[in-house]
Formats: structure tokens, C-alpha cells, sequence
């Protein structure tokens, strides 16, 4: 198959916490296909220099460079038709465009929850890389990018609302198995798990229920996944 | 056929502008179903006594009663399997199961604009009910509940951010054609522009364009139907 994966770790090669490249992992799970992972790390940015810019997921696929995760889950499902499809068809990878955008806004409501937690695991050039960038971004100390904890909690359980109606009917997005409808959302959450120990969600929220059946998907793919609990 | 929908309007029994109704007006035009629309004002509980609720859609079937826009959708789709379908298969049902819950909640993103001039458009007992309901559930005057105009659609403006994510891939939530994830979505805007004259979108927003293009689809079912603007 030939295909490798660069996924974002820290200091820990073996913790993989970027939430697209979660998106990715997931859908090459969905597919079925083996991959060779390629631990990566934010300087890197000469390893993946034949893409003509400096994030993960990449993926390579014998000599061919694919970025972005949308791109990647397009490519994956044109190029393996014959495995399990992504979106379902025509009409599903339709409706995906619209909870794309939706799910894409996860990730910056989930962000300052997640970006210290991050921080911590970073070894130290990536650290001084980070914290230069994302204090930038937030126009603050990453110290002080969260704030109210529980704020920032009750921001993320209130952005999904529409997942819990969802959720009172069926079992994933993409009805009673996961689409990448699915991986989309999950990638945001599963960055926070893999980070931090916050308890996004109250008891009986069908989210934590749905989260744990997305854990347990793909062979438990995400399950088996090291997060910063097991690094501790 | 003998399908009858009770239709929220005002003291013109023609000016139709419930967001829900909306969502089943074209769910019919979308089926191409022929139907007796019959006007209701909020007080008329009496006439849909039946359904054992007081809200409309209301949807007449020879002797059977469906309430609610989103079950009357599904008894659409299962009843007229053969007509064209609202969902594009099992995929998109699920995918719209996620799609309703976001959809669900630009109408009360979109209500404090709205509320006021639904008033205005009244008749006098239906005026009173009006005002007593909806001042309880916002907690103040009808004429305090928007504040400031422009904020109130920036409000809407950000909820409608994945949908011009995705119309820069697509025409339509369902694809080239329009599915009834569109219809929801359709419903909240449609009943702004059915009872007020202010204007949602800036200059080159291409939810503007589809607004346009739904307003026109099905031959115009949307476009043709009295507004505010015919009723001055």
C-alpha cells in the first residue's frame, strides 16, 4: 500500500494528539487500510517541505504528498473506492460539507482547553515554537488563554447541542455506523482526551456514550491510542 | 389527495411566515404533493384540536392528523416513497438528524429580529395572546427583546458560517438540488423575510445566493408567496 501518515507527537513519539490528524487516523481505520505512522513534530517542517506548507496530517502515498484532512479523506475515498466508503455517497458526502463547517468550529471552541495541556508535552524546541505562535494567535500567555475552566466547558457542551438531538435517535452521524461525518467531530474531542484529563461532559450527556462507542470503533483504533493518562 | 396544512398567518390570511410552516411548504412543493392550505391565527387552538397540541404545521391527511414539521416530513417521505425524496436515502436522513439540531437553533437566533414585527402583523386577539407568551419567554417587552438591530445580525451572520463553508463547494446542503436539510434552514430565514425588511446579508454572501436560489426553486413556491413587502 505504501502509504504513511505524518502525525504530531510530542516529546512521547508515541502520543498522537492533533485533531486532524485524528480526523485522518480514523478514516484510514474506516478504510481499513495499513499505513506506516511517521512520528512528527511542529519544527519539522522539512520533512513535509514537498507539500509546500508546514502542517500535519500529511500523507504519502508511494511518491504522491496529500495535505489537509479534507483533502486527504477526498483522496482516500477516490482512490479506494472498493473499501468502505467515508460519506455514504453523493447525498452524505453533500450533507458532510455542511457539518464540515460546523465541526471545523469545534476545534477553536475546544482550543483553550487544550492549548497549556499541549504545551506541557512538547519537548523544547516545538515548546518555544508553540508558545511563540499560539500566544500570537490568542494575543495573551498561554497561561492565561483558558481562564474559567468551567466556562470553557460549558462553551464546548453548549456548541454540541445538535449532536445530543441527534444522538436521541441514532448512534453516530452517519446512523448506525460512524461516517467521517463522524471522525470529524470525534478528531476535536479526542485531541482534548488525548492531552488533558478535563471532564468535558455530565453524566447521562449521550455525547460521552457516543465518544466512547467512537473509542471502541475500528477495532478500538482510538482506544489503544497512548493519551497523556497512560503517559503519566 | 386531501392533504391540508394549517398555515400560521397574521390579519392577512395570504401572508403565511411561521419558520416551521416554511420547512413543510416546501417539503410539499419539494414532494410535489397538491395540498388545501388552510390559514390559522395562534388563538384558533380549537380547529387542530385533534392533534392534542396547539401549534402548527398542522398536516391533514383524509382523517389523519401529523403535528410537528419534522414529523411530518418523515410521513411525507414514507407515505409518497415515490415522489421525489427529501432526504436522499438512509445516509442523508442520518446526516440530517445532526443538520436539524443546528438548524433548530437559528430560529431562536433569528426570533429576537423577528418577534416585534410579527406583532405588528397581528390581528388584535391574536396580537394579546402573542404578546403575553412571548414576553414570558424572553423576560422583557416585545419592544425591548432585539436591542440593538446590528447585533442581532452579526448573531445570525456567525450561526450561518458553515453554510458558506460549504456553498463554496456546492449549491445546495443536499448537493445540485435541494434536500430538506435546505428546507430547515430555509424555514428561519424565510420567516424573516416574510414579516421584516431588514437585511441579513452583506454585499457577495453566498448564503444570500442561495437564499435567491430557494426562493426560486419548485417553481418559485417560495419566491410567489406574500411578504411584508407586498403587504405595505
Amino acid at each position: 500500500m505504501d502509504l504513511h501518515l505524518y502525525e504530531l507527537c510530542g516529546r512521547d513519539p508515541d502520543l498522537r494528539f492533533s485533531p486532524w490528524v485524528w480526523r485522518t487516523r480514523i478514516a484510514l481505520a474506516h478504510k481499513g487500510l495499513p499505513y506506516t505512522p511517521v512520528p512528527w513534530r511542529f519544527t519539522d517542517k522539512e520533512a513535509i517541505a514537498a507539500t509546500g506548507q508546514g502542517k500535519v496530517p500529511v500523507l504519502k502515498h508511494g511518491d504522491k504528498w496529500i495535505f489537509d484532512s479534507w483533502d486527504i479523506a477526498l483522496y482516500l475515498e477516490n482512490t479506494f473506492p472498493d473499501r468502505p466508503s467515508l460519506f455514504g455517497g453523493p447525498v452524505g458526502f453533500a450533507a458532510a460539507q455542511l457539518i464540515r463547517g460546523w465541526a471545523d468550529r469545534l476545534v477553536p471552541t475546544i482550543a483553550p482547553l487544550a492549548v497549556l495541556p499541549v504545551w506541557t508535552l512538547l519537548n523544547d524546541k516545538d515548546q518555544a515554537y508553540f508558545r511563540e505562535t499560539r500566544e500570537a494567535r490568542f494575543g495573551k500567555p498561554l497561561e492565561d488563554v483558558c481562564g474559567d475552566t468551567q466556562v470553557r466547558i460549558d462553551a464546548v457542551t453548549a456548541a454540541l447541542a445538535p449532536m445530543r438531538d441527534m444522538l436521541a435517535h441514532q448512534s453516530f452521524i452517519g446512523g448506525d455506523t460512524p461516517l467521517y461525518t463522524d471522525h470529524m467531530v470525534f478528531g476535536g474531542l479526542q485531541w482534548l482526551h488525548s492531552v488533558s484529563r478535563v471532564t468535558l461532559f455530565q453524566d447521562g450527556d449521550p455525547t460521552a456514550d457516543w465518544f466512547e462507542r467512537m473509542l471502541d470503533a475500528y477495532d478500538g483504533a482510538a482506544r489503544k491510542a497512548k493519551t497523556c493518562a497512560d503517559a503519566a
